[in-house]
């Protein structure tokens, strides 16, 4: 449970070519534009080799990418239980199979979530110290980064004070290391700010969350609201997977809903339609910022290994954020450094406060240098 | 509980002057401009009288006006178990005392939620069959209203099957009579529109919305979720107030950071700057249309007499569109109807189905004709 000789010397990951709305083609091809800009990584691709050989030809990538053969598809429809007992053949197992064997250190998949999740579940297990995983994702902000953490966006549709402490350390923990901030600040989702306001359970999460604050070497926001999502007053929101999944669609459905009145009031007028090609530049600008598909990526925190969810209808730029995402995570040694910092809160509370360790300062400090 | 006599021949509403962000000077703005649209209309308005008086004199509406003097206010961060012991002078109890006394239809005010929820409960008490009251605000959508209704919006932080049963047949009613919809479409918020997802509880209530769907006059289009709050193919969407007041906020801090984005953007170059101007009509229309300030008004439903809470924040725009609001439900005879329907579903439920009245038939046949 070190986490000091963690970081891989040469990054691997392992990719679900299947699965997605459309394919693998859209995932080849987003997987052609990462490995252009990341000459050194390589990538176990798991599918049908019949079908994806010509298309790693065709996109020239033959030298960086592994095919290994997978005959079977996941299909969108597939209850995670039968997936789960019937899913060895499958492209999505395989991909998983990779990283249990230590020999990638992140999956990435666009498959059916919750198969992914039973999948992950089965083969690569909880970590010391994790009742419930979650999923992470990355919400638009105004912050410098450009995003804040959310989580549970959806794993499981309950959480208890334990699981919300623990989703308050993985979260300062991904943010750490998926986006660079020494020292994240975390927020409990409620519906006000104050004290007294929200359900029991989140009373007690908000004591346990400030107590662990120190040690956990992250800042306590305390209780912030929907509208804190994308504020630069926090980093990591954490909450319940069944409000954490009404959130984040409720987001995407709101910013849907702007675009295309957007779009049609800039096709209202022949004066419209002109302001929107002399805007197109910085309107250009704004949709990158906001695009759903720079945020590509669920996840999974709490698992012995790290695995990414990509949206089902990502297209090649979807695909390509989810292999960035995964890279710098593999290369920063997240998922021993995750399991590290939740093992040494378990280790801890059972201890009781007094027992503070020197190996959870060590721990600190470890993930401090990412 | 008969409900066919109900429509006031004149309407009268009461406005609580005081405990709006801004004291009681956009209050009476609104009120003039909506005074000066309906000029049969006649309001009670709360608030110190020697503050009022000069206000409602510059603004030459004292003919509509009666001031009902109240010397004290009721502050944001006033605690509602302070105000129901002490609140008796302020001018919030005033405002729904005028509900109770029958002497307005409608009570509107800025004031504090928790106080205005706790003071109404008290005064007004529950109506019958109603165990928790909810909120319900209004949400840009898709449809041809331009808005759909989403309750609870924060009255009460957990709700269980029979709850969510009763605002399905209240958010229902308020559809009819608030956005003029014949046979309303309601839909209940969870993680994913299949059968088997979701908490307990929600599976429960699934299956008695269903049921009651032909009784109370609304069709159940099943599960839906937050990307469907703006959508066309739900017309009432009904979930707890702890994820109903996040999804709100959620939604509105979405809104806010794309709007802020989006000036910045038309800030960023001359030829941008340019486009602004040339798409101002355009933009300007998008903007009234996903204007926060135009669906001004939470209603709080399930008790004896209709009170709406209009923003803290609101300006004259903002009162004026909560004042239209309760001026709609006033005259066609909202809280009666309400009451009606609910209380028939409650006989209903404790006669068993097969008991069904013809007692409910009429009350359908009032609520068609509104």
């Amino acid at each position: 449970m070190t986490s000091s000789d963690t970081a891989p010397s040469s990054l691997v990951l392992s990719v679900d070519a299947m699965g997605g709305d459309e394919g693998p083609a859209p995932i080849v091809a987003g997987l052609a534009r990462f490995l252009a800009k990341n000459a050194g990584a390589h990538v176990l691709l798991h599918g049908p080799e019949a079908e994806l050989k010509p298309l790693i030809e065709k996109r020239k990538i033959t030298k960086s990418v592994t095919i290994v053969d997978a005959p079977d598809v996941v299909a969108m429809t597939d209850k995670p239980s039968h997936v789960m007992r019937h899913g060895k053949s499958t492209s999505m197992w395989s991909a998983i199979e990779s990283v249990r064997a230590k020999d990638a250190s992140v999956c990435v998949s666009c498959g059916n979530t919750g198969a992914l999740m039973a999948v992950s579940m089965i083969r690569l297990r909880k970590a010391e110290g994790v009742n419930r995983p979650a999923i992470a994702c990355l919400w638009p902000s105004r912050n410098a980064a450009g995003f804040n953490v959310m989580l549970d966006a959806g794993a499981d549709i309950r959480a208890d004070e334990e699981d919300l402490l623990t989703y308050a350390l993985m979260g300062a923990s991904y943010a750490r290391n998926g986006l660079g901030l020494a020292h994240p600040r975390v927020g409990l989702l409620n519906v006000g700010v104050e004290e007294h306001k929200g359900r029991a359970e989140l009373k007690v999460a908000h004591d346990m969350i400030a107590k662990a604050a120190p040690r956990g070497d992250f800042d306590y926001v305390g209780f912030v609201e929907g509208g804190d999502l994308p504020s630069a007053r926090v980093d990591v929101i954490v909450t319940d997977g069944f409000t954490g999944n009404v959130a984040l669609k409720t987001g995407e459905g709101t910013a849907n809903f702007i675009s295309e009145s957007l779009r049609a009031a800039f096709k209202a007028t022949p004066f419209s339609r002109i302001a929107a090609l002399l805007a197109a530049t910085s309107l250009g600008r704004l949709k990158k910022k906001i695009d759903p598909r720079r945020v590509n990526g669920g996840v999974f925190l709490g698992l012995n290994g790290t695995v990414i969810k990509s949206h089902g209808s990502a297209d090649a730029t979807g695909v390509e954020a989810a292999l960035v995402l995964a890279a710098q995570l593999g290369r920063s040694g997240f998922s021993d450094k995750l399991a590290a910092r939740v093992a040494s809160a378990a280790v801890l509370a059972q201890d009781g406060e007094n027992d503070a360790t020197d190996q959870n300062g060590a721990n600190d400090k470890d993930e401090k240098n990412t």
